[in-house]
């Protein structure tokens, strides 16, 4: 697979949208098992220091593998890929956060630098970083024989 | 809040699990939105150069959230937490994932650095990377007005 052709330095990636909602962080807490009061019990986290419930924090992570999806034209993230994220903000139901990426450089070794933000509805950045993911030479991971 | 007293150097955090299955993606493809087939579509992935159904990317990346979580003693990531992760192996349904990670340093500002592994059933690392947490004067942030 190459696409070091698409993934040129410049490249503005797709601007995925989430809307965060209390329905999809209780959906998050089922598949996670983190049913923490801060992100399912709507009225006690009002009344705590958090003032309201925050996304767990996958969630406002995902714009950034969908938008890597896309640019990728595959569905998975190739092996050896690194991500490195800063959190700058929590993510709270009504949230419509947005990625806003950008191709830095591609090196001649087919490895694409990525910087990202994911970014809320009054454009403050809720996390921030960058990812180097292999376009070149990449291979899918069979299953492996049980 | 002050934990770096409980996060020396050395110290194993808790070895969260998390027991992967078709559902479980199912029902994050509902919270993310992405319903990309090799994700969802049992047979057609079974069928495809990836021989089975993947995990989204931020599933085998749960079980840190939950240890740091745990090991932080509060539910929430600190503001200007660092994750730096890389992808070794996709996960798939039938997959038990768990947490290793260990405090590598303590420093003098408060910020504790932490290497993780999330490893599967025969002892694979499906992700690798370091996090650097503030644990110092860190603050809760309050829901904004609207």
């Amino acid at each position: 697979m190459e696409n070091t052709g698409v993934l040129k330095a410049g490249k503005i990636l797709q601007r995925v949208v989430l809307n965060i909602s209390q329905i999809m962080i209780n959906r998050y807490a089922e598949v996670s098992g983190d049913f923490n009061p801060v992100h399912v019990d709507v009225e006690g986290a009002a009344n705590s220091e958090f003032g309201g419930t925050i996304a767990h924090g996958c969630i406002p992570l995902e714009p950034l593998f969908q938008g890597l999806s896309e640019a990728l034209r595959r569905p998975d993230l190739p092996l050896e890929t690194q991500i490195s994220v800063r959190y700058r903000k929590p993510s709270r139901p009504g949230d419509r956060i947005h990625l806003e990426a950008r191709v830095l450089e591609t090196g001649s070794d087919g490895n694409v630098k990525i910087a990202f933000s994911c970014v809320n509805q009054n454009e403050q950045a809720v996390l921030e970083g960058e990812c180097l993911v292999p376009t070149e030479n990449v291979r899918c991971e069979q299953k492996e024989p049980t």
